[in-house]
């Protein structure tokens, strides 16, 4: 647009005070999570992809963790629900005296929209230099939705209402997301007409295309698929947009070279890295922050979350990665085994029933059956920290903070309190003492005792 | 009705003398599960609920399971299979002598069915004063199934078997479902001139339908849902149904306050009981008995029945709770740990790879990875007791019977035998010794054994 | 067909050079895995059930899996890939010189087609004796496939491709999937006259029907459901067939007498057997080569491969049945416990936290919680030897090699590293000391430590 001083490009307002009262919560609704991730910071991540240079999240009055996960945002507080249009004029001190092209108006309930469509919204304004572009999708059956009425030139003439339509108009198929991107000169001067002389004495953003109409100024609509416009409302609702999502993600992985056996099986996070040729099995979950290499094999009903596993690295079934997991490659982690803030070096292997917390593993060691690393005293966390090429006898528990050296060996059933230099055996276990016939005398009092 | 002295309001037969020959299995069809209790249950507790007089449940020879699934109902027995009007006749003396106002005949392979439905069928009964009341449903395509056909007023002029109808009653998709409540005064005598004068040879119920008809009595229909009507010939069929059943639990959950993340990996069970703010994560299985407190986050893959969960406690993942488990607010459980018969204080906490079987915790205790009650000698069960605030270090053996103390703790790796009094540290393993050099000898020994 | 001397009846050739650039992967297209196994393999194990007295693999230069999966059969190599027409004349060669009466091509990256299917096009060839019979689809929308064009006899008159087609073709929805019967003693007479002037400049087979029409010869079509003719190119075509394939194997264990809860979450082998009245709960993952007898039940989240299971046996739920696995009847394998190359006896038990590896335990033995078989010095593995009715304690680590008699026990908690003689007791554990106060005093120190 013309004009001479510098101005502001983008401004994004992200509705989020609706208290949700469907999902029967204590949480507010925009703070319910998909994918890992509270549906609001979906909405401010993909906000963010059109580089604003303001974003304004609208809050209930008494919700510390929307104002929490906005940061480093800007918040407005809509004190009552009085509609979308109230919630947007509360936005306007947050917004600030410097005037924007536009201003963005999205829900935080609304967590499957994508950047490519708000971007073609923003053209679309700055191509038309319409007063509102509204994003529009096509519902079967559209039921309760407004409906968008299109003029002959193909500009939106009206949003109306399902309660107030014609049978003509009910018979259209193109609907009113709610989403809009507005002329920032013309903003409040259009929220500001808005009126609350309606059945819900609400004042609805939506008026605002009537009133640019009158004005002169030129309405549009954008189309974008109904799948990303998914409102949550309820627990269901929450579940079926969760359920989209995953299916991108896992359409996404697919097609950049990894197997999914049972995609529908596979829960992924949206921040999930995943190399090419790997192959993941049946009933495997992951949490946010997890690469994987090349090559790897995740093999069923593993639960990985926070985790770096180096290319063909091996791992499971039924193993659990936590944060500050880093595996170089080659690595094996076998059944029942958790690692915790624990690396290990290439080629080191945790085959069966093992706990490694706080630890560092050398490359080429063997961690047994059934060993512990004893990281927590009730007070602090300690650290094990074990050397290149040890062999760590099953059943083992290293009581941290402990080093254990290259090389080093433990003997099956030791308790190990001090560190092993390398090389060495350290031994701490009883020895073997037997006893003939006790086990057929054992037997006979319990029998007589328990009268069988 | 009017009438002098007191009588009986409903009597039930539940039809479950059908071997299910296409189950290919040694169980009575009826005593297959889903959402793990027998079909035949699902079916008694369904009527339940109508709070009839007496209900009987028609058996084939030789099924003790089923008869002692019936308990504590009456039992009748169909030595032959020679249809449903006969087996309804079987039912003649568990009736016994006093009269019922009506007569509910259900199938104990339709485990659908609600008792909204039933009670709306004994309703229209009575409000009408009809013989009989057939439950209907609409199918597409019908197929093989009788179709029933209304006369102008509305009621029931006959049920009209596939094999026998013209074009124009196939093309009804009002389908006759078999269920039926019938005047309990009329019932025998119009039973007995059911006639086996067909191609099976069989004694059909609804036969009654067209006798009542012809005494001048009403036929009425109610309608139902056709997934309520589901009948189980098959395992695909049985599949079928628990999925059906799993979608209403699931969907009945959410509504009230949970948030299951992938509705479709979480199994129910018919009496779960999950609090509001409750997160299910994917692949989680309820069996029965399990009630779960507000705000608790259940972890992937958690397998747990006949458990009560506190208020905000944290399960899994990969946590197994079995029947005796009761988990004050706030209790921890981690991944690859048991219990079963156990009781853990608030805010205590069993992290990884940990077997309690018959104990007792106190609340803020923390037990150590790799812990194992030793709960069994062979012959009998025996129990830990472990008191407040004390520290179980990790791989512990508690061999039971025996008492830990308040505040006291376990040294990782002991084998605990004897009662710990408070405060004080049970110690019991061997001193660690360490052997120098000795890992590089016994390594260049294997070396040379094994030739590499 | 007549004729003098002996000749053979059917070569099947696989057309397997692809490159599968649409699977990102450095494996050939034919080499990845649906139902635990390549795709090739499918493929030639559908193909053997035909009889045939050759088969030949086409495949791609620098492809040495897939050379060794084709393992016995022979091999050609097509160096350049220049169309399906191309590749059947490079098997030439590997086919050798006896003539054969018909030749069967069929394609690597097309698992799912039936035996059933390509027996009815020999037979089909046979009655006829057309020079080529092409295996038909019905696809609805058909898009991109060529049509199969039939002439009034019912004969095949010609298969058009889509970019070709008029609109009356491509109405027709009987598509050309590829696979051909073809007259063994007419072969490379028609394969020798296609030629490669099109549009990508390929040598297709499709075109032999064209050629055989003019030589006077008949085409014929057999119709094959198109979820037998499922190709893959991509990861996303992978899990699509892999789906369809599981929904096979599930209907066909159902059908024969086994209870899969969910069917859904059940992935089973090529190869699984499953005896009458298994009831299989949901999340559970076979792996090939595993037979389980009647009635037994395999509760959730269990990963079976290469392990037998007697009659009545329970496993799981958390269980881990590795290849060498050999359970008799009434085993039971709880929580969290691994088998690999391990023999259980009858009625013998290990149910929580167990490794059992390299090991033999006799009928009605009981393994205590936390059991590990020290079966790896980092060298070697090692047996471990347990007889009938013995008991092992909960904790113990049994170092291998061992033999524990019959009836013998072991103290919870014990290091057992030599032979235990039957009915004798084996201790291998420290006494335990107490120290009373100490753990207060602990508390104090560590709290003035951390400052708490």
């Amino acid at each position: 647009m013309e004009g001479g001083m510098s101005r502001n490009r983008l401004a994004v307002v992200v509705l989020a005070a609706g208290k949700g009262t469907r999902m029967k919560s204590a949480l507010p609704k925009v703070m319910h999570e998909i994918a890992g991730r509270p549906m609001l910071r979906h909405v401010l991540d993909t906000c963010a992809g059109l580089d604003p240079d303001r974003m304004v999240v609208v809050a209930g009055p008494d919700m510390p963790s929307v104002e929490a996960a906005a940061v480093p945002h800007a918040i407005a507080h809509q004190l009552e629900q009085r509609g979308t249009g109230h919630a947007v004029g509360c936005a306007r001190a947050a917004l600030g005296e410097a005037p924007f092209d536009a201003v963005l108006v999205v829900y935080g309930d609304t967590p499957l929209i994508t950047v490519e469509t708000l971007a073609r919204m923003v053209e679309e304004r700055e191509r038309t230099g319409a007063a509102v572009v509204v994003l529009g999708m096509r519902v079967a059956p559209p039921n309760a939705y407004g409906r968008l009425v299109l003029d002959g030139s193909g500009d939106l003439d009206a949003i109306v209402e399902a309660v107030e339509a014609s049978p003509g108009i009910l018979a259209l198929d193109l609907c009113n997301s709610g989403v809009m991107v507005i002329d920032g000169a013309a903003l409040f001067g259009l929220v500001d007409r808005v009126r609350d002389d309606n059945s819900k004495g609400e004042f609805y953003l939506t008026d605002i295309v009537g009133i640019a109409r009158g004005d002169g100024r030129r309405a549009r609509v954008v189309e974008a698929p109904a799948d990303e416009l998914v409102g949550v409302n309820s627990r269901a609702d929450l579940a079926a947009a969760e359920a989209i999502l995953q299916q991108r993600l896992r359409a996404a992985a697919m097609a950049n070279g990894a197997t999914l056996v049972d995609p529908a099986s596979v829960f992924l996070a949206a921040d999930t890295v995943l190399g090419r040729d790997v192959v993941i099995g049946p009933q495997v979950v992951f949490g946010p922050g997890v690469t994987v290499g090349d090559r790897v094999q995740i093999k069923p009903f593993c639960h990985i979350e926070g985790a770096r596993i180096g290319a063909g690295a091996i791992i499971g079934p039924f193993a659990r990665l936590r944060p500050g997991t880093v595996l170089a490659d080659d690595v094996h982690i076998g059944n029942f085994v958790e690692l915790k803030n624990a690396e290990m070096g290439p080629g080191a292997k945790a085959n069966h029933l093992t706990y490694l917390g706080d630890a560092t593993i050398g490359g080429g060691s063997n961690i047994g059956a059934g060993t512990i690393t004893v990281n927590y005293d009730g007070f602090g966390k300690y650290r094990t920290e074990i050397g290149a090429r040890a062999f760590i006898g099953s059943n083992s528990s290293l009581v941290a903070p402990i080093k254990i050296g290259d090389g080093a060996m433990t003997a099956a059933g030791s308790v190990v309190t001090h560190d092993v230099e390398a090389d060495a055996i350290a031994i701490g276990r009883a020895r073997q003492v037997d006893k003939p016939g006790r086990a057929a005398e054992f037997r006979a009092l319990q029998r007589a005792k328990h009268k069988k």
